[in-house]
């Protein structure tokens, strides 16, 4: 995630950094240059049919719908996914308090948040597809998890209020897990990404056309803007609607960890471990 | 439903496989052929009324608005349709964790969640239209696995508090179930097919009547373009509109009730079945 | 609500029911005579004004804004009644396996199941308008099965565990009892009817001034296309906007009464009736 | 609120109940007399400039955002409000069920049901601006409702069982008291009217100068209907954005007590009272 | 947060107080700067390229996307806060009274009370970046009242029910932090900013040449309209974007802790404080 500051003139002209630029570069390449060739073509070698705005009006119009619902809908996972390891981070600190609360145990008790630390960095892994220890997996450390109070229950260490309370938030963590997987292995349908990306470069490219007698010798300038306002758009879109992934859009699951660990430590009777901050404005 | 990734230069001019195109073919022909004819009619034989951009244009935003509208209800469904899985996917593992901390009896919590894997089958078979096994159902499963509780209860195998959490587990399930059945009895208004249809038809017939102006030759191709994005949304919207059908689109249920399994055996002392894997980018 | 696959070419052209054609169709006919009165005095009598496009873009992306906003708020609370519907079909599973699980006196749980289903009717004939028995009203009906839970747990016949239980599950159906009585009670503000009526007669009244030019003989055609889309439109909202009414487009009660029927009959010892079947594609 | 049906021709002709233009008629003459003025300046004394349609295009649609944004959070304002005293509807009644089924002493009920209807009546009168008695509030009795839970524990008259009961549904109502105090503290943000209504202003003012030429002597009918539609819909929003105040959109706050009043009524051994009827279309 | 009633005429015309012109002033200055030197050059010097309406047609449409996207977003971002806030006030009443109800030691419920307020008060301060005493934050203080709750419960003070009520409050209390937490931490993706700001200044600056010649000299006027909307919602975004600020529409976190003191004094056996009010209409 990129963490800047309202941009400023100094950005507005030169930062990359945060930009869709640097990934959408050749494509604008290619329509720039098409569309200085179509525009010397027809001053200079034969004139090509000059559109008139009409059919690209009525196109546009549909192309901004197609964006449009594309970019809400990756903005929707992008933020239902950030809201899940929110949930995720309160229940790991209210785990902590409830076991305080209804957990006497001291040992289970540390054997339960430690197990809780290692579910998060479990499931982080499989979201970001890392490898896995072999035999350990988020659902292998939350049947721990529930092992261990199913233990304290037989032994008289946890009363029926605890465990309803305790079973709860268990449950609570998986939904939320499975939420994560959900958002991580259904993607948008992919036809939506082949009508947008289609239908972008038929607009881009035949643009030049529309442009050449009302622009001129801007016609190039024109075809990039747009170009770059619906490249750009699908690029952006591409990136937030894959939130677990290692682009510079996806969300902070390491450092949202970390304060996990920081919200678990003194319960665990450890010193916490200062926040992650950002590197270069961007925070894994 | 289709797992690619983010389509290059390759699929962007040739996929099929997801994409609609293979669906609207007569469609588009149609369009295209007519649209030639017009263009041949109005050079050689006798001009067309030439319409100006202003009729179109109107009824442009008012057909983007309707086309936006039934994409963005159906993209609803489905979605709604995947979280309401995905939370039964979670139900499923909380069930047998919270067997593994309320139910002693091992008999009883074996019996509860094979018949919940077994609910789960007959739930995607329901939606799917599938032939169920006489006297089979999801809601006869769900029963059966009341009755397990009630008689656990009642020979003083499951305590007040387990009763409680078990039930609450089930009845969380039973609203899944409903929210699916609700999602596949009650499709989105007819009235808004026939509309869509009825609009999107008459503009692509009448397109060339406008574009024989400005496009010139270039006629056929911008009708088909139209027609390309206004007949491929409706034809993607129809398919999500149904996520328990047997489309591409449709979501992949198989495949969340292998994850199911997977959850579920260790509980059972059984080995995990593989997870299921897209053929040829689909996912069933 | 009508249940009819995706529209063929033959339904595309005939299909009446579950169309809003034959609701508007008074009001195409007039807009249909005023454009062909409009499009004769100018050629034979008099020139009328020539309008051009810009007054009627500007006018109908604000009529499509309203027309929009209201068509997603009136499916919005369609599909927020069906929500609450299938809800109340999941409660009254729940309850009866609940029900199963928490009370053990057979008489007092028939009792119970058996006011439940007289709930639903009463409940389904209050929102359709019907007259009730006289005495009678889901509210009573609710108390009643509140008196029954009352009395066996003064008999000792239901535990705290399942007091708690059965009574969240009655105040779940009292919450979507008010939900249901919420969207009967309080429309759509009447003034956005009213802004969107006057806007689109104004509009349909106007065009043909601005069609009459570009248009030509096709002014007609173009009026009444553009008259069926708004009129149309405004139709199906008005009809979606109640969805307990007694329209082709309402929600089927009846129907899902009969499914909560078949889903308590076993617990009730009886046969289950069959589920209702649509009747000419019409299901009530 | 104001209950209307559908608009008939009449209504739509000439109804002024539930319509704004009462409200917009001041600056609707003031639109009118300046599009006559300019139009009349125009022919008769000097040429203003004749805007082309190109700026109005862009502007307008800029416009539409904000006033679609605008009203879309202003209906959910008032949606929410209106969902928010369903939900108190609805918890007064499960409070009347709850305390029949876990407070068994009648005349602690009696008080708090009492307290219950008190407490809605002060609630809306908050709500309203209406002036309290003094020392009392809704959070007054709601705390008196506390103590008498408190006072019925400790004399061992509610069980721990109805206490979590009837303290849920007291936090419940509490969370719902604060939803509404949250509408009515928190007006939608004041540069939003700032900017519509500068916006409107300019625009209308202005469309004259793009009328005169193509519309002709129907300039001032255009920037009539422009300024209805454009000032209409900011003060429908201004309206529905405050659902608590004096206006006819409001909320009817006195009939939804009302209905609790019935509600409560049997529980309290009392005659149920009449339901409020709308008087003049007017429910308030 | 700025509390002005709907705006007269006299605040339409000078109202800054709440307005984004001072904010924005500098880019409408250069950029009506640049439009009369546009106007004054193609007029005296050298014409300069005329530009027709359609490539600012389509590209209008494309920022008016991201305008209204990033604008829903905010205001989300807004109002989900307010309502976390808004939840929190109900919270900290419904501790207050729960304590009451199942906290029998009057010095711990006191201590529980004392420390809810001073959480209401760290967290504000944290979301606004102030200094945090040393050793002290939010997180501190509630894992301080989980630890009275503790106590209690091993000393026989608090039982099962109560345990399970208060310790489901803090839960939530910890739930609506990391929700805010969360808003504050997570920005709005910074490639929308670039976006926005990047394409208004393309659009601003390359606008006159298509004003030029329908506008004459109203060019700079419809800029600095043009500029005004589009600059002025971008600024209004980034306000809202960060709802726990120090602008004038961040929210008003003082006013609504000191709601929270004021329902929560009875219970300490204090004086209720005065709410804060607004000054020069700004309430902070």
């Amino acid at each position: 995630m990129i963490l800047r500051e309202k941009p400023g003139t100094a950005e507005l002209l030169f930062a990359l950094r945060g930009s869709v630029l640097p990934h959408i570069a050749p494509q604008l390449a290619l329509v720039g240059v098409l569309a200085v060739a179509a525009m010397l073509w027809d001053h200079n070698v034969m004139p090509l049919p000059h559109l008139s705005a009409t059919p690209f009006a009525v196109f546009g119009v549909a192309l901004s719908l197609f964006l449009g619902f594309r970019n809400n809908a990756a903005y929707d996972r992008w933020w239902e996914a950030r809201k899940l390891w929110g949930g995720l981070l309160a229940d790991s600190r209210s785990l902590a308090r409830e076991a305080d609360l209804f957990l006497d145990d001291t040992e289970i008790r540390m054997q339960l948040l430690r197990s809780m630390r290692d579910f998060l960095h479990l499931h982080r892994s499989a979201l970001r597809g890392l490898p896995l220890p072999a035999g350990e997996g988020p659902d292998v450390k939350l049947d721990a998890m529930n092992r261990l109070l199913a233990e304290a229950r037989h032994n008289g260490r946890l009363d029926g209020f605890g465990a309803r309370t305790l079973s709860a938030r268990l449950s609570g963590i998986a939904l939320a897990q499975a939420g994560c997987e959900r958002i991580r292995a259904t993607p948008l349908p992919y036809v939506y990404s082949l009508l947008v990306f289609r239908t972008s470069w038929l607009y881009c490219l035949l643009l030049p056309l529309a442009l050449v007698e009302p622009a001129g010798w801007l016609t190039p300038v024109f075809a990039l803007i747009v170009a770059y306002t619906f490249f750009g758009l699908a690029e952006v879109t591409e990136e937030l609607a894959h939130p677990f992934g290692n682009t510079a859009n996806a969300l902070p699951l390491d450092a949202i960890c970390r304060l996990a660990e920081i919200g678990l430590a003194p319960h665990l009777g450890e010193a916490a471990p200062p926040p992650l901050q950002p590197v270069n404005f961007r925070l894994d």
